[in-house]
């Protein structure tokens, strides 16, 4: 699942929820994850302050995926502090500054496939 | 992860992709997934022609998630010929039409819940 900006339609994050994450999200109006590494619920924004709050709740073909339409409170989604967790490209080339470095060093790839890619 | 359309940003569809089916999308600028049902390689619009021109691929902080930032060729990502396969809300409402339907019935939850999700 995803969230989503309600106001831009920006990807935020993608996370993960269980049936109760899911529950406690229609119920409160804010968003809850479960986290599938620490193996526990995870309310976005607990410790921070940014909490993300749910304007409406999307759903596939097939009923297996979520979006959450949020409000986005705080400087964004990502622990970075970026507006969301998707801030660089393949290469690994940032697409928004981020203000704070500890995420994880990407593989970089083949300079032909990125040009294959970059080039309409 | 998911496929979002490059002019607009929506968000088409959720899926995965396993390391060959990432690989194969960025040798060919079209999008592959991995269909963790059927266990096998998936490239989109293989029998429908209804492929995704890949036109960027975004990675998330902590490198677990893609978005495919694509131009959907056809009348959408979505089996039922929607554009994308998040037509509908968590009541199952319909927020775009589709042509056929065969997506899958939801659970409809309590009243109150949508009331406060739905009103800012």
């Amino acid at each position: 699942m995803v969230a989503a900006d309600t106001a831009t339609g920006q990807i935020l994050m993608q996370g993960y929820a269980d049936r109760a994450a899911y529950l406690e999200t229609l119920a409160t109006a804010e968003a809850v994850y479960f986290s599938t590494s620490r193996k526990k619920r995870w309310k976005k924004g607990e410790t921070s302050g940014h909490v993300q709050v749910v304007r409406d709740v999307l759903i596939d073909c097939d009923g297996d995926a979520i979006i959450y339409v949020v409000e986005q409170r705080g400087p964004g989604a990502c622990h970075t502090n970026a507006r969301s967790c998707f801030y660089r490209d393949f290469l690994g080339q940032r697409q928004e500054p981020v203000t704070d470095g500890d995420s994880e060093r990407l593989e970089t790839l083949d300079t032909p496939v990125a040009e294959r890619l970059l080039t309409p």
